[in-house]
């Protein structure tokens, strides 16, 4: 009756499913304003130089840079200001020998002029006149053509995420759609005998789903689809068939396994009876996600993630969300947020396994301190309590208090 | 000519703004499975404990402790099986002494158990018998009616931002429904005579309009509701109908100002215009978010942002998305992604100033290392190449190269 099983290191568990995916989500093609978040499929280029045009980078004067040489506070240079470059317009000014007009930042230069005099380094004599106090470089305080980006030039990689920052460098081209992946859309069934919906009034012995909406909630984050199935009991046929529903309409399937072992072993048969290759990983060396079933069926992705929510969150983490990226090609998904702290009691672990415990965190001392909360597992209020989880490594028997150690923060 | 002006701190600056404003957006009640990262208007209180019953913490055999007392591996106690007690289901079993019954994880124990023994501590010896290996104390691999929380309790406190957990927290208690702030609209208009909508060919001179794009996914980011009032001219009149628009239909107007300094002045006479007490900062001690406005009008924060995009998105980091978060009176707004890294080059600066400067970010010797990436401002693919910025404090008149500093991280 104990339970024996060859367990993987979460990140060869990891490897061990991503090496072997070739999926990936369709594409399409959506309005360059509305793609935050969205991952390309496939690299962009600049088609067109930015900027178009040489632009001023400061409010001053368009000068013929020659014009200033040797200018000083006690010898400025003299120059007849011949009119200005009003922003957004072209210039229908063209200096001569001595002369300067007006610019402004972001606006075009007057013609022949090859650099900008600071508004701060320029004395004005009168209407038409100005003392220019120090000289300018040819280029100086000019940005000119393509010096922002050339054309074609990649500007997003394929895979890439696109942040906001993106959006804006898309449309500075005038590029107003973009290809993009589609979200993974991300099955979700409960299973087990004494899950109930939230709404319902659990009988004695029954306890409401919250899986279900902590893994949908997750997905999202992490810029999938959660398409929620429902509650299905333990039950082989029952359960083989929402699988077979879910994966119909999905790209991955997540199955929040029953917490009991002969529950966990009915999630194993029916992944393994869904497709080639099924079940690649039963067990992770890992505390408190050991419980973990991970499956390819037929190039789908499919896990059996623990039925303790704190597990569940933090195997999702580790193995779920990085696989919603995969399916979607992106190149470097978000990193989870990370604070270093001082560690105030030991934790002990075992070597051989990695550990997450649940700290608390707080200042003292003007220092940062992680108090880990250790409890009985499978409480949702320890983990909402909490402020985020110490890691201790595969390789370490247990971290010291003193110590300071890479805390992942809950957001 | 040259533009002098009190410049305040960027904290000063936002706590100028936060010291006076009232407003808080309005409430509404959603379904607790769509309230990923809303606000919550109240207190939500626990409305029953949890667990409702005594459960186990472990698949084995539920027993009476004091049964199992001086057990040992040379030494067992044995006991009668006289029955299981299924998942999701209640007991139908009474122990008397020297009797236990299966006990599932998270099921309920027979009555008169008072605590668990995992299976892994007992040897099965027959259908109906079971010898125990080790002792339990009472209450051991059981958690109690309200050990995880208490009727009563406060489960989320005013101005929670909800967290997938915390969705699942409120969902096992039966609270399908929860009252939230409702999205902090925001108006944003984009002003400058040179700016055209990304979809235009510009002409000599023109830009495309960038601000206007990052700032909403900005805004959407944070949890608000962009609301694009598009492009004005550099026109009085114009600007100010625009700003009585956009303000008459959002909780907050933004201005990506122009980036000359008579533009800049415009977006101060329209703020002044609008409202009491109007303009409260005009430039904060910061490069290169210099050139920033802050007003309040009629208890409606509102910005001007610099015209330089590069500015404009750190502006809105340190000013605006605090404001989007106090508006929904959020005790605990998400901090920026900060990771310690080694400087490569020396970052001049001056003593009484904040500043933004982008760095790549490198591994070298397995440390994390930062290069500082100086540039001519205004520069949107400047921005797009760094992967984050490094913080140059109010009271450092620079960093130094080989000093480890806090890098903001761009995600």
């Amino acid at each position: 009756m104990p339970e024996f099983f060859n367990v993987f290191a979460p990140d060869v568990a990891l490897r061990t499913l991503l090496d072997r995916l070739q999926r990936r989500v369709e594409t399409e093609t959506v309005p360059t304003h509305q793609a935050l978040g969205r991952v390309t499929a496939e690299a962009v280029l600049a088609s067109e130089h930015l900027p178009a045009f040489p632009r001023s980078t400061m409010d001053g004067y368009a000068v013929r840079a020659r014009d200033t040489f040797g200018a000083s506070e006690s010898l400025p240079a003299y120059l007849e200001v011949v009119g200005e470059v009003r922003m957004g317009q072209a210039p229908d000014i063209t200096l001569a020998t001595g002369q300067a007009a007006v610019a402004y930042t972001v606006g075009m230069l007057a013609h022949r002029a090859d650099a900008v005099v600071m508004v701060e380094n320029t004395q004005q004599i009168d209407a038409t006149a100005i003392e220019v106090l120090r000289p300018v470089a040819p280029g100086e305080n000019v940005v000119q053509v393509g010096e922002d980006v050339r054309s074609g030039e990649v500007i997003v990689p394929a895979g890439g995420l696109l942040r906001p920052q993106d959006i804006g460098g898309l449309l500075a081209l005038g590029i107003t759609q973009v290809k993009v992946r589609c979200r993974p859309r991300v099955a979700i069934v409960s299973t087990g005998d004494e899950i109930v919906a939230p709404d319902t009034a659990p009988a004695p012995g029954q306890i409401r789903d919250i899986n279900t909406y902590t893994i949908a909630a997750l997905v999202a984050q992490a810029g999938g689809v959660p398409v929620s199935m429902g509650v299905v009991k333990d039950d082989y046929e029952a359960q083989r068939q929402m699988a077979v529903e879910g994966l119909a309409q999905a790209d991955m399937l997540i199955f929040s396994a029953g917490s009991s072992v002969s529950s966990r072993d009915m999630t194993v048969q029916v992944l393994n009876s869904l497709g080639s290759p099924g079940v690649l990983v039963h067990g992770i060396a890992h505390r408190p996600g050991k419980p973990t079933i991970v499956a390819l069926v037929e190039d789908k992705p499919a896990f059996g993630l623990p039925g303790n929510p704190v597990s569940a969150m933090i195997v999702f983490g580790i193995l779920v969300r990085p696989t919603i990226y995969a399916l979607t090609g992106c190149a470097q998904p978000p990193q989870p947020t990370m604070v270093r702290a001082r560690l105030t009691k030991n934790i002990p672990s075992v070597t051989g396994r990695e550990d997450h415990v649940q700290v608390r965190l707080f200042d003292a001392d003007r220092e940062l301190c992680a108090e880990p909360v250790f409890g009985k597992s499978n409480l949702i209020y320890m983990l909402i309590r909490a402020a985020g989880v110490v890691v201790v490594p595969l390789d370490k028997g247990g971290l010291y208090a003193g110590e300071e150690v890479p805390v992942q923060v809950y957001d």
